[in-house]
């Protein structure tokens, strides 16, 4: 491949104490012996699929064309959830449909997604308790080795939702919550970056987050000193955060926080 | 190589704080510039040569031909115990005489070991602290590379046993330990797979664990939601399961705890 | 390459939880398709540039020719510290010009060091709170992938140094302190190795520790059971070890630690 071999990048939460990581990968290599393999991280919190959607999200678009993303965190295995292997602008992704993904293919300019359902991209049997090796291993191999997703399953026009909580409305309020504190202390909510822009004709718009009144700006560089402010992030959401600074260590931010967005 | 560029997967008691590993992967670059590393795990407790075992020989069998393992869990470096290089199945191990490659030998078809003496594949000058950099990581990159083991040094007709606790027998009762919880909560036990095969005209196998009648089954599968179930492992031994669940923590099991296996 | 693929080693004190080394290695690949990756560590206590800069100084000599280092340990990021690519004895290092590169330059043969100035090879925009990806990693990509120093920017002739405390003299006596303590439990100070060299015409040379004297020898191998000695360490510096053994277990060492030597 004149762009280098096979990439696969990996983000599960299995830890690095045991062989789990390790044997995905050699899994991968049986099937695609080129392949090279990015960790994103293994230590996402143990079946904490908001928290791994959020790393996912932040990492795939910095990764060249062509990459095969295989995301593990997984608490429904062998249940009824299903697995889902997408193509998102020019990049793939693998994983089960529990919300995993979402945040990913969401900020996609355009994806396609699929419901594993072929088994002859799988390894047999198929474990009940490990699937990523049985099935996301290979069909990421698969990928990887330039297959195509036709064929693997049916075309999936619904994703399961991320599990975020809901926005709670009450006339021109909105009331969400910190859903995830990324590595640089921003506080990233569940509410929609769209709330961000004055409808016609309104005054503005007012966010407040612990009894504080947060100026919106168009980037977290237009913050003054010590100013937490708030800016429609990247993934599509709105997110607060102190310029050159930790907002979540400077105001004790937890999961769960409540933001309010008023449109005045 | 047709099969993609050489494969090196280590297994090391280093942790990843340091740059004992790096070194590693730099001494096998240094000999064989095209290999690849896939790292098994570098955080087996330190000098725990029975996890380390347990955790090599349930990640081997899923590596491509021709993968190369260095493992090192090395208690006794410097002193006389051996270092060996093994040609198992079609792949390689490198790592020191002391019961940590023993489980994988065990478990393959065939293998072929020697014991390293031939100084002309080490580093010099060799140090007494670190020979894993010295010794096993140059016959990896040999090994990686396509060398054979004739020439390493002379065959080994006996390999350090795995210093596993000892089954005692009373009559017709084998009383054995859990020796490893493996990642899944499976108890892995120090009892041959053998003992669960009632001989002829026995009326069967009895297994006990912390006063509970454990049923034998043919695989994890077999056994009924929340049922405790021995199969014979995939290592020649005795394991204790919980299907889809993690019996470790169900039953609060801890490394030594008591099996007992009765033919009846 | 006929040596191989690029090859770029990563030191940071990223940790390993969150997306930011997997987006250096992103950003490296997008410019620099064919790299491979050796991860050093990630684990640098935060901000802590000398801990970082032992560690790369000790890892940095066992690679092949060629590799490129990317550095970052950064407390100053978004400062006027300034970025400096150096290339010592056919290796190549990227990092912050705070002291974490000088150990491994000081120790080099020779070197050529330039303070990246010339935004062409850089990310745009530049963030204030990421230069490693904006700016440290496209500039290691460029060098991995075969470019020249020259053009990032102009020559330095002083290198910020490493914040180690000072070696104070009293007469024929140098007060030093432990400054690193390594994996294998050596004590590293900063005294230089050339104290260790007795003066013309002097009768030797006197190393204390702990109210104990230590003797001088040529290698570690040189000790005596259980005997603490002083040897003129591989990075320049005065270091106190233990023959097989971990100098800092046995004499509950700490980094700050006083270390004397006199010149008899």
């Amino acid at each position: 491949m004149s762009m280098g071999a096979p990439l696969v990048a990996l983000l599960t939460d299995f830890g690095t104490r045991d062989w789990y990581a390790a044997v995905l990968k050699a899994v991968v290599l049986c099937r695609c012996p080129g392949a090279r393999f990015i960790d994103i991280t293994h230590e996402v919190p143990p079946q904490d699929t908001v928290a791994g959607a959020f790393i996912l999200a932040a990492a795939v678009p910095w990764f060249p064309r062509g990459t095969v993303f295989l995301a593990v965190v997984d608490p429904g295995v062998g249940s009824r959830r299903g697995i889902v292997a997408a193509k998102a602008d020019h990049r793939y992704v693998v994983g089960p449909d529990n919300g995993l993904l979402t945040l990913t293919l969401q900020r996609a300019k355009r994806f396609t997604a699929v419901r594993l359902t072929n088994p002859r991209y799988w390894r047999t049997p198929v474990s009940a308790t490990f699937q990523a090796r049985d099935i996301m291993a290979p069909v990421a191999a698969f990928l990887a080795s330039g297959g195509a997703l036709t064929g693997l399953g049916a075309v999936l026009s619904h994703l399961s939702p991320l599990g975020l909580p809901s926005v709670r409305q009450a006339g021109s309020t909105l009331r969400g919550q910190v859903v995830h504190i990324d590595a640089f202390g921003n506080l990233l909510t569940n509410l929609p970056a769209s709330s961000l822009t004055p409808p016609r004709g309104s005054r503005g718009v007012a966010v407040r987050y612990k009894r504080r009144a947060v100026r919106v700006v168009s980037s977290y560089a237009a913050g003054g000193p010590s100013e937490l402010v708030a800016v429609a992030g990247s993934l599509g959401l709105v997110e607060l955060a102190l310029r050159n600074g930790s907002a979540a260590w400077t105001f004790n931010a937890a999961r769960g926080d409540e933001v309010e967005v008023r449109q005045a």
